[in-house]
């Protein structure tokens, strides 16, 4: 009865993501222990070091620590992430550090060290995800365990999952959708306040929805990361980035705005991805009554197949609690698939 | 290694939708194989009575006696559908018999008789889904099957597969959309031609989207017995149809339509479940930039969660391939999580 037993975590990285999903845990905590799933988060690792208590720790003490670990006088600080995860006594590594696209570190090297202990992973880094798919999960399969990347596409919007669980039993033709929220939201409030994309792009970065540089979001590298995780991994290719045709949002106008809408279309940035192996990211025109005219920060996707026809979903694209929701998720179903009982 | 062995499911109710996953087995035959889940169609049952071939039955011929079962010599018309679900050496029952809403028979006699012999069921029949919910999922937890119903829910949308495994890491506090495909051409139409409720009716009866009596489907109960499925399986209620206060769309007039498009609306038959018990179904405006406003016979839900927020998803609600989907859907999640290797 090994469902009996309790599920322990560790989470490396506890930036917003790996807070966000320490809260989820205690949040959802009583409605998972009524099914029969009892988690328990034993570690956490950053930059200042780590915590472990195999009997699990107390979660509203760390998240009321407000990110500030290091001031914690039980964290050790002698202790590496790879100290963590090489050594501790755990059954789930959560990877939540940020994404770095030229290397995937220090994600990757994470990954794989857990991945090589027969440890399984959940994570949020798309860095690992899009430079080393392949060798991940075979790494994966070698050591019997799951490897599970919900939360690098979509936010909260189930994208993976729904592709690769409930529609099973179809052949996916493509998937195209809206998957960066910062650029939808600029292009939305272009729409909204027919202004140019300077000013609506200063208003998302003020709100937080865009970086100081925001050059991988509104010239469409984000975008085509997802993309190139959902070849990878749905259609099984084998794709780089450098596959990906990309065009951001940088150079659509008002004008265009206006002349799109004139015509009962918005302009949305689109991903596109087939199973013939093409990859794309380019402003295109959406009707204004298409299920992917999803506006503010939403994501959506809309994935064609051949028995269910045209799927979409939509969801929040971005936020601590809603990549937490992916990465629950992904959790829940490692356990209903090899723990409960 | 009992992912290497084929996995033997019997079909009973060989109509359109039995027909559609017998289709849909060939169709994905060679990309399920592509995964090592290897489906084997060993027996059919239909009102004529039973084929059975524990190689596996041709499913090209099959299919291609367009439904006239009874026209097939090997035939044996003195095997009743209890005779092969209760003696057939096989793992899954299909069971796509016709919703019968009052006593939910033959489908609820052939599920429990399944279940009870240790197999799992699929099953499209919303009947003993809606009436005996409790029962069949205790008996499917004694006999350590699975018992699967995403086809009684929005067709090929995938609402209930969604909503249990891929958001599993929430807690769900609601769920509302448009789970009747006849409905929402009918008010769709009523948008389009400007013509009352019973002009759309007579043209959805002309194209096949409504029943000659369409009752059932316009008065709402329809939405209010998949209401019933989502509140009992998604939320672990007790519900009967009766608990669903119903308010189907056929005194809904063109003047109410054009005064809510005026307003920027559309009305739509919404069925609506909380976490707090509350059913109901009714016509209710819905906002034309909101998710929820999908067109013709599609479906739609948003699901509120308390981590994720709202999450829509839109698809086909009805059709042969559409159900066989959803059914092929749970027959993979099946294989998944039981003997996937």
């Amino acid at each position: 009865m090994r469902g009996a037993n309790p599920i322990r975590v560790i989470i490396v990285g506890f930036g917003v993501v790996g807070r966000g999903v320490a809260r989820s845990m205690l949040m959802e905590r009583e409605r998972m222990l009524s099914t029969g799933m009892d988690l328990r988060l034993v570690g956490i690792a950053d930059l200042w070091g780590c915590m472990v208590d195999e009997g699990g720790l107390d979660i509203a003490e760390l998240c009321s620590l407000d990110g500030v670990l290091a001031r914690k006088t039980s964290i050790d600080k002698n202790m590496s992430s790879y100290d963590l995860i090489e050594k501790a006594d755990y059954d789930i590594l959560v990877e939540t550090t940020p994404t770095n696209k030229d290397t995937g570190e220090p994600g990757l090297g994470h990954i794989k060290a857990a991945l090589k202990g027969g440890k399984h992973v959940v994570t949020s880094n798309k860095g690992p995800i899009v430079l080393a798919y392949g060798e991940l999960s075979k790494l994966a399969e070698e050591n019997n365990v799951r490897l599970c990347y919900e939360a690098t596409v979509g936010g909260a919007m189930p994208i993976i999952n729904l592709a690769r669980e409930a529609l099973a039993g179809n052949t996916i033709i493509s998937v195209k959708g809206i998957f960066n929220g910062t650029c939808n939201y600029i292009l939305t409030r272009m729409v909204d306040t027919k202004l140019p994309y300077e000013h609506a792009l200063s208003e998302a970065q003020e709100l937080g929805y865009a970086e100081a540089d925001p050059t991988y979001d509104v010239e469409g590298y984000d975008t085509a990361s997802k993309l190139v995780i959902i070849a990878n991994t749905i259609f099984g290719m084998n794709s780089k980035l450098s596959d990906v045709e990309v065009m951001g949002i940088t150079r659509v106008t008002p004008e265009a705005i206006k002349l799109a809408g004139d015509s009962g279309y918005s302009i949305k940035l689109i991903g596109e991805v087939s199973r013939d192996g093409s990859l794309s990211v380019a402003p295109r025109m959406v009707p204004k009554n298409h299920q992917l005219n999803v506006h503010g920060t939403l994501n959506a996707a809309l994935i064609e197949t051949d028995l269910a026809g045209e799927i979409t979903v939509t969801g929040k694209g971005a936020g601590s609690i809603e990549a937490a929701s992916a990465i629950m998720g992904d959790i829940a179903s490692i356990w209903i698939e090899l723990y409960k009982t």
